[in-house]
């Protein structure tokens, strides 16, 4: 078979490429993916109930970048949707991130206000603080609190996901888990945010249905590589697979899913409800309020984080620690060496935990700079 | 790209043959397909709605074959389903097959029994008689409701669904419209009569799970059959094309679907409702009925036949006239000289208008016969 361009994956990075590749430069392309689905952890599909659900984990788009929305924009109508996220804290259940009515959920109301008050003198309305940050800053009331959310909100949620404790990680991880000094209880504030009217798979089918491009499921790259005349390769998988796992294994932590339906229209407040504190599982997303269906039955989707063991289970998150960007340099260095024949993306190539509109992102500029020139 | 077997289709007899080969054989196939979904008209998929719908027009599993029944059963599990058709005839709706019911729904109760009466005489209980023969064979009253019928539920029925008389197609297929002689108002009488239960793809996708598969899709096989080194090659796509037209066309009906959503629970009374008289389509459809959910809306798909034109729509139904037998038969011919290199099995290939039980039991019959040998 001869194309100008083997893909090896079929997710964000690979599919915005080919779509690319095929529509501006009227080149071939030939996606190898090893599952037998488009759309990568983006996949969903519709259940026996009717119910769309997310096969790898809730995901929910939201961007800041209007080129990420009118790209998208292309393959799919959207769907309107504010996320929001409850944590259950001492059995309540709070908004998440931390906020100003998770105070007055949590305190008594002479208490909060101080409280809001002290937040509020030291940086200001609207501001997102870093919960490590509040933590070294403060004291008084103010160093109550950030050691309370520390410990109801953050810690074992934390050691939970990671299987680590918070100083063993980067600080940009834990940086993620802000308190936000505000009322705003949506769970992400950009401009864009929304769902996929009929799914992320049908916007990626959409993005594929193109003469030029050639899909080619169930199959690992290394099978047919040997097989297939192309000019280049572009590799949306995991990098140290690539390179033969040289510089030894890049660690990811992965998830296990248990899906439950149950024969009652609606199981919880919001789309997703965090459990910091209390089992094994880190949250419990209701798949309807993603897809805004009205059905008699609704489908509960429970997290479980694993470790990740190639060939068992899935990669989902890179583990955020220098020695493991450490080991990942050892690998960029090995793509340097291959002088561009070979191009890589996305969140396995990269290792990168990239948001959906930040992978989106990274491969329309990898198009721009290095493929359309 | 090696493999061992290049299988055009991703139809019932690809899917069923590349199933064999790969775990019987432990051979390696690639499927071909052009469309971006394996099953072929099988294909359905959960609408927006939550709907199990049948992308190219309802597909009812029924088959007299426990060896049919035994090997889908490795694949899916089943919901037991009896399908039920009724036609509007003078603005009534009674079961079709024309039987001893649809008699006393359409005449006064006196004149039903007696025609009940000769029925029973002439022909005895439990039988069909294609209306064809029993418009030959009756006199007095039987000639009067032989000729009803003819009028009423076939005649317009089949020049909508061929664009034909009755007289300038086959008799095959006219004798496939029966009076039954019983009061079974069910559509089938064959033992095994379901649904998969999570639908046709997945058992399609169940049985081509299996690394000895690749799925190709998006594909026509001449973009690529250059480039692939395999042994052996099967075709299950229609077999003019497969020969570049050489002996000219062989003529399909094609079908147009309107679908359609409403607000309520439920449509009509049975799952199956044919105008034989009256509009342009043909029947209507209510998905539910064939996969069983409770769900507040529903999705009804209408019927419109249509002429096929290759690369416009998608053919169907092999038109069956004399004269397109001949022209078969020249294509047989071209697929003798091949002594055996190409495989023709399907609908397509075979231009036979199979069920889906005997495209099963046709592509099990060739992997024995010539394939496991």
């Amino acid at each position: 078979m001869k194309v100008n361009w083997l893909i090896i994956g079929a997710g964000y990075s690979a599919c915005v490429l080919a779509e690319r590749i095929a529509t501006q430069l009227a080149q071939k392309v030939l996606i190898v993916e090893r599952r037998d689905h488009i759309a990568g952890n983006a996949y969903d599909y519709y259940n026996e109930h009717g119910i769309l659900v997310h096969k790898y984990g809730p995901h929910i788009f939201h961007t800041k970048s209007k080129k990420v929305w009118d790209y998208l924009s292309q393959f799919t109508e959207w769907r309107h949707y504010f996320h929001h996220v409850l944590g259950v804290i001492e059995g309540k259940k709070v908004p998440i991130p931390f906020n100003l009515n998770s105070l007055y959920a949590l305190f008594p109301p002479r208490y909060a206000e101080k409280l809001e008050e002290l937040l509020l003198e030291k940086f200001g309305f609207g501001v997102k603080v870093p919960i490590l940050k509040l933590r070294e800053s403060a004291n008084g009331e103010l160093e109550f609190l950030a050691n309370y959310i520390y410990e109801n909100v953050f810690l074992r949620y934390t050691t939970k996901q990671w299987e680590l404790k918070p100083e063993e990680l980067d600080r940009g991880v834990t940086g993620r888990v802000p308190v936000y000094i505000s009322r705003d209880n949506r769970y992400f504030q950009d401009t864009y945010q929304a769902m996929p009217k009929h799914g992320y798979t049908e916007m990626f089918r959409r993005m594929l249905a193109h003469p030029n491009i050639k899909l080619l499921l169930n199959t690992d790259y290394r099978e047919i590589i040997n097989d297939i005349k192309f000019n280049r390769i572009i590799c949306t998988g995991p990098l140290d697979n690539f390179f033969d796992y040289m510089h030894g294994e890049l660690p990811y932590r992965s998830l296990r899913f248990q899906f439950d339906t149950l024969d009652q229209e609606c199981y919880q407040e919001v789309g997703t409800v965090n459990y910091p504190n209390e089992y094994d599982i880190t949250r419990i997303t209701e798949q309807k309020y993603l897809s805004g269906q009205t059905l008699p039955k609704t489908t509960l989707v429970m997290e479980y984080p694993q470790p990740f063991v190639p060939g068992k289970n899935d990669p989902y998150y890179p583990i955020p620690r220098e020695e493991n960007r450490e080991r990942c340099e050892l690998y960029l260095k090995e793509v340097e060496k291959l002088n561009g024949s070979v191009l890589f993306a996305g969140r396995l190539a990269d290792y990168k935990y990239y948001d959906m509109d930040q992978a989106t992102l990274r491969a329309l500029g990898l198009f721009e700079k290095e493929i359309a020139v």
